[in-house]
Parts: C-alpha cells; sequence; structure tokens
C-alpha cells in the first residue's frame, strides 16, 4: 500500500496539468505528514480552490489547519455564499481571529498580520515571563522569541525578545528590561511600505496597531519575503505593458493570459494609431522628400528608448520610497540633464552614420548635410523630451491616484512616437526649408 | 553641547549631498549609539566610503562594529592596497572568519551567511543544551533561535529551535528531538536561488554546507529581505534597457547615471539604424505608395509591444524558477497561441479604423481595400513573430551565458522593429502587386 501510493514531489510535478477535482482527490491520498505540508505550501488562489474542489465534509480538517491569516485570506478567495460555512468550519476563537482580520483589506498591514502573538504585562518578573512563555511556546503563537508588552488597555508599551529575557537577571520587571522604542506600522499601512520599514530597521517581527495605538497582531519578515517578491513581479509585469498575472506563469491558462495583455496592448495601439495621423499630416514633406521617412523608425524608437529608462528608474526609485512626489523638481532638473547628454550622444553616432554612408554609399542625396543635422537636431530635441516625459509620467499618474508602475515602458513609448514625430518634421521643415521641403 | 548636536534625522536628510569627507565627520559626531546604528544602517558601499574617508587611525572602531559578513563585503569594495590593513583592525577569531568569507563572491550562499550559528552535539541532553544557548545568548551569534547539531566532522545531523527545546523533556538527548530532514543550500548556491529555498519553504534560517556536508554557517531570513529587494531592482532596470545602478537613484552622481544608460542606449540606436538600411531598401515602394509610410510606427511599434509584453513575463518567471530552459518548447507553443490571437484582435481594431477614417475623411485613395488587408496582415504576423521572438530571447541570451535580463523591453523592441518593416514592406508587395506597387 505504503509503497504505491503518491509522493508530495510527484503530486507536485503533475500539478499544473490537473484539474481541481484532481488536485483535491491527489492531496487527499498523500500520506498524512506530507499532505499538510504539501497544503499549507500551495498559494492561498490554490488552497481556494482545492478547498472548493473536496466535498464539503471534507474541508473542515484542512481548514483548521491554516493559520487564521491565511484562513482570512482564503475565505476571502471563495464566492460569497461559501464564505460563512468555511468560517463556521474553524473553531470558536480561532473564528473570532479570522472574523476580525476578514476587516481589512488583504494588501494591507491588518490583513497581512498574525494576531497569535505574545503578550506580556509590564509588572511581570523575567522569571515569570520565561515561564510563561515556556507554556505558550506549545500554543500557536506565531512567534515566542519576541513578545509585547501592553497595558490594560492593550496599548504598546515595550517588546522584549527572548534573548533578552534569557540574558536579564530574573526578578527584574520587565518594565526595567523592555525596549521602550518600539518601531510599529498602523494596520491600515500598506503592505509594501510595511515591508519597507521592516527592511529598514533590519527587524524580525513588527507590531500592527489601530487608531487607539492598541496593537492588533504582529507581521514577522518570513511574510515579507512573499510580499516584496510578489510586488516586485507586480511591477515588472506592469512595466512590461500588461496587468499583473496574479498566477505563475506557467499555471496561467491561455484565456487568462490572452486577456491581461489584450487590454494594455489594445489601448497602446488605438495611441499609436495617432502616429498615422501625424504620419498623414506630413504626407505631403514625404512625397517630396522619402529620405525623412527613412528616419522615421530610428527617430521615434530613441525616445521611446530613453523615456522607457527613465520611467523604469523613477518606478523602481518610487516603489522602494527612495523618491517621493515631493522630488519632482529636482528630478525634472537631473533627467534633463541626463537626457541632454544622452541626446547629445545619439546625436553625434547618428551624424557619423549618415556622413559615413554618405561618402561610401551616396545614399542621401545633395543635401545630405542639411539631412543629417535635421536629424541629429531631432535626436537632442527628442531624447530630452523622452527622457523628461518618462520621468515625469509616473507623477502624473500617481497624482491622478492609479500605480504609477502603469507608466510602462510601451506606454512611454507610444506617448513619445506620436510628439517625436512632431518634433522630428517640424525641425525638418526649417532645416531643408528651400531645399528639400 | 547636546543641544546642537547634529541628529541622525538631518544627517539622513542632506545624507546626499555630502562629500565622502563630510559624511565620515557627520557619521562621527552624531550621539554615539545614533552613531553606530546610522552607519550599520548604511548600504555596503557606502560604509565603505565612509570607512576611507575617515583618518586610518579611526577605522577601527567602526570596522569592529561590522558584523564578519558586512565586514568582508566592505573589505572587498575598497582598493586591494587597503584590505589588509582593515582585515588586521578586526580581533583575531572575527579576522579569520571574514578572511575565509571573502573566498566566497559576495552574491553565492557563501558571501551571504554568517558563520555565528549555535552548535550542539547529538549526545548533549535538552536541559544542557538550553543552558548552553542561554549562556551563548550574549555572545555575537546570529540567532540563538535556531541551534544546529554537528558530528565531529562538522557535518550537518539535525537542527532544534529554542522552541523545540523548551517545550521538550529537559532529560531527552538531542538526538532523539532535533529534526533531521533539515534542508541546506551549497555554499557556491546563487543568492537569488538561496532566496527562493527560504521562501518555499518559509523557514526563518538555513545552513549553508560546503562539498563535503559541512556546515560553514547560516543564512536568515531577514538578510533575504534584502537579496529578493535588490534582485528586483536590478532586474527591473536592466528590463527598461540600461545596467543596474547599483546605488539608490537619488545618490547616483549624473555621470554614473548618464554612462549606466548610454551604453544600453547607443547599442539599441546602433541596432535601430539598420531600420533605416531597411527602408532604404523600400524607398521606391514608398516614394510610388506614401501611405505605407503612414502605417510604419504603428505596425513596428505593435511588434514592440507585444515583444515587450512577453520577454517581460519570462524573464520573471525564469527570476522565480517558474520557468527553466528545458520548459522551451512548451512557451513557443503557449506563446505562439497568444501571439496569433492578439495579433487577431489588433489586426480587426486597425481594420475598422481605416474602414472608418476612409468613410469619414477619405483619407486612404481608391485602393483603399487593400491598404486595409496589407496593415491587417502585417499586424497578426508581426505580433505573433514579436511575441514569440520576445519569449525566446531570454532563452537565447541565457543560452550565450549572459544574465536573461538583459533581453530588456527596448532591446526586443529594436530586434522586432527591423523584422517587422521586413515583413510589413513583403506582405505589401504580395497584396498590392498590380494595383498601387
Amino acid at each position: 500500500m505504503s509503497d504505491d501510493r503518491l509522493t508530495a514531489a510527484e503530486l507536485g510535478e503533475i500539478w499544473a496539468v490537473l484539474s481541481p477535482e484532481e488536485r483535491a482527490d491527489g492531496v487527499e491520498h498523500l500520506e498524512r505528514g506530507e499532505a499538510h505540508s504539501f497544503f499549507l505550501g500551495l498559494a492561498e488562489q490554490e488552497q481556494a480552490a482545492v478547498l472548493l474542489a473536496m466535498k464539503a465534509g471534507e474541508r473542515r480538517l484542512w481548514m483548521r489547519l491554516l493559520a487564521p491569516d491565511d484562513a482570512a485570506d482564503v475565505i476571502q478567495l471563495v464566492p460569497q455564499e461559501l464564505r460563512a460555512s468555511l468560517l463556521e468550519m474553524l473553531d470558536e476563537p480561532t473564528r473570532r481571529e479570522v472574523a476580525a482580520l476578514m476587516a481589512y483589506a488583504e494588501d494591507e498591514a491588518g490583513g497581512l498580520m498574525s494576531p497569535r502573538f505574545a503578550r506580556l504585562r509590564p509588572d511581570m518578573r523575567v522569571g515569570e515571563a520565561i515561564r510563561y512563555l515556556q507554556r505558550q511556546a506549545q500554543a500557536k503563537l506565531e512567534t515566542i522569541y519576541y513578545a509585547y508588552v501592553l497595558d490594560q488597555e492593550q496599548r504598546l508599551l515595550g517588546v522584549v525578545s527572548f534573548r533578552d529575557l534569557i540574558t536579564a537577571r530574573s526578578d527584574k520587571a520587565l518594565s526595567e528590561v523592555m525596549r521602550r522604542d518600539v518601531i510599529s506600522v498602523p494596520d491600515t499601512l500598506d503592505q509594501e511600505a510595511v515591508a519597507r520599514v521592516i527592511a529598514q530597521h533590519d527587524l524580525n517581527a513588527i507590531p500592527v496597531v489601530d487608531a487607539e495605538g492598541r496593537i492588533k497582531g504582529i507581521v514577522t519578515v518570513d511574510d515579507i519575503v512573499d510580499v516584496v517578491q510578489s510586488a516586485a513581479t507586480e511591477d515588472i509585469q506592469k512595466l512590461g505593458g500588461m496587468e499583473a498575472l496574479d498566477t505563475p506563469y506557467m499555471k496561467t491558462g491561455m484565456v487568462a493570459l490572452v486577456k491581461k495583455r489584450a487590454g494594455w496592448l489594445s489601448a497602446l495601439f488605438l495611441g499609436e494609431m495617432l502616429t498615422a495621423s501625424a504620419m498623414g499630416h506630413y504626407e505631403d514633406e514625404i512625397a517630396r522628400a522619402v529620405v525623412l521617412a527613412l528616419f522615421v523608425p530610428l527617430i521615434i524608437s530613441s525616445g521611446g528608448n530613453s523615456g522607457s529608462q527613465a520611467t523604469t528608474l523613477i518606478i523602481r526609485a518610487m516603489a522602494l520610497g527612495e523618491v517621493t512626489i515631493k522630488d519632482w523638481w529636482s528630478i525634472v532638473r537631473r533627467e534633463l540633464t541626463a537626457g541632454l547628454s544622452l541626446g547629445l550622444i545619439l546625436a553625434t553616432i547618428g551624424l557619423v552614420r549618415i556622413l559615413v554612408w554618405q561618402a561610401i554609399f551616396h545614399t542621401y542625396g545633395e543635401h545630405y548635410l542639411q539631412v543629417a543635422a535635421t536629424v541629429a537636431a531631432s535626436l537632442v530635441g527628442i531624447v530630452a523630451w523622452g527622457t523628461l516625459a518618462g520621468a515625469m509620467l509616473p507623477f502624473v499618474i500617481r497624482r491622478l491616484g492609479f500605480d504609477p508602475a502603469s507608466a510602462s515602458a510601451p506606454f512611454v513609448a507610444t506617448l513619445v512616437d506620436v510628439s517625436g514625430l512632431v518634433i522630428y518634421f517640424n525641425v525638418a521643415q526649417v532645416i531643408l526649408q528651400g531645399s528639400l521641403l
């Protein structure tokens, strides 16, 4: 019997191709210890799907495995009409904890925290506290290594680590050994901001407090690794010009995969149609000087590329909290300088290219000097403008109340393409007036 | 005196505009406790710069503040000729630890680990182990909450948590209570892979072992947050089409900022010059049918945008370990399907746009149906090709031994621009033969 049993490794191998029912069946047929850790290792979306695929009578055991913060997330992922029945499967104290957590959005501190932390009173002696934590060690606390000293109203007075306790004299009061300058976060703070606070101060755990200063739970650093990882994934996918996938790439179905990409791709396409209108506006110029058309892709892509660099830098700096909206003016100055420098570099390369090609192939006709000047001058303008627009777009988008990461590289490129054409043909009109135009 | 003293917050505020000497001076004039935590909170590059700016006699105190893994990183950041003198400032046991760590690259497990972990013997009793860890609590151990049970040859037999110990009977041998299925990582494993192992198994600490299975140190989850954060920053900046900055955006000098961007921007510009050659190749066609030129930016940007989506998805999935090089064929099939679907969507929008504009403005002449067919057919081909090329480029780059994140969105766009023009003008030649061309 035990020999032909599925192992967790085997189940993991074929997981991607199984239906929800087959997944539920697979989990239930693992050896018990393996089954529990396999189930707990799944993403919340998958835990919810597996639970839904099980017979109602079998769900209780698995619901009770979940820590309260995970149970709250899973319950919020199932259809409304099933939530109450899942909640009822929990034991009474857990149910109250989970119900309290469900009041928070999943992506704020309150939705991330565990309500199971160790509470101590300030007048407790060190020895007493150690014995108390020792007895609590078998309880379902998130950690016993950090304990929080609270007053009668659950307000946070201080924190002690287990390490502090076992190195202190056992007859001292906690109020004498606790650290009072506790860094805490409000329960409504965005989880990425919580991650920044934890990373900045190298904390292992951070208490979460409500508006009245009462402690509601703690967030531990291991929860933060997932937050940081998935926040980066979301930003990267948005920067690539699509909606964030929510599920791992290989586990995302084809319909969802196309849907997440088609929206932005179509929007960018509609935006980019303005280039056809802009080009139409300069149709006569192109007809008279076809040589102008040759450089169109080169010119507009340079604007797009420099804009992509700038927008990527600013969005990441914003996500890391290195840059805030009040820095916009110093960024304008920095990026204008950078953009002009980069524009001059590309203009020089472009100039050399045209002169060399002309010398060898005589490609660009008798007015090649004016053509070269047009290309070079446009490049300086377009790269500087692309850089500046790329740097400012995240600020504009944040000001409008959206996620700055939506200022994707393709979005900036589209924006700069249209204005790049206008710059290019206007420069051409000035320089080529009387010769080619 | 103490009233007009600089505070850490004030120093942080003006930090970006200070010279290395002023920074060193600022740190040394903070109140002592503040100075220590301010210095320890700096990035390693900045710690090294501040140390170098101090007088040689003042460096010892600050070197000794650093944990051995950080000291090793800092020493590797200063010029070769100064390394020995910094190393000598450490006390003898730390110096040996640091020298051992310096044998590892900074971005592998060995370079990330702390050599200061708690070691226990398997025949120790639980009570003995607790008392031993209690005495060690004041030592400079990275953590006392996890202790590693080793044999005579420093090979890893098992792990016990402090929580396990205080809930076990105190006369049991460690060999009876320790967990034997310890997940460990080799000392040469890349730090991002270490982060994945820790995140996947929800660990608080992981032992690092050498090729003979001897434990060399531990990596704790709080170190992993920084690894994950900076790996994501690096990937995001590369995806934006530039070199990774290494320093926070606002703290990067203008010369470095332009340098990190100019290289890729110039390379992309040189690549994009092929579009001018391609356009030159079709100059006659453009002269005969200027209407073709109008759609050039629209067509090639659609290829670039769809390629950017695909490459971003694949690079992130690779970084998260969701996709490896052996998945390339199933990705080809997925992305070809996705690309064709997306191409059909854009082709439909493009078709509608041309027909509506023609009905209202009569923009596209008598052969507007053929023009519309050319644009639509090209879009299907170019979007499918852009998607496929974008998805495969990271694999090609990894195969060549480079970081797949170098397959930036602008890189893919440039690649697809040239081939997009070839597809477009060839489709035009087939469809418009005998009418416009």
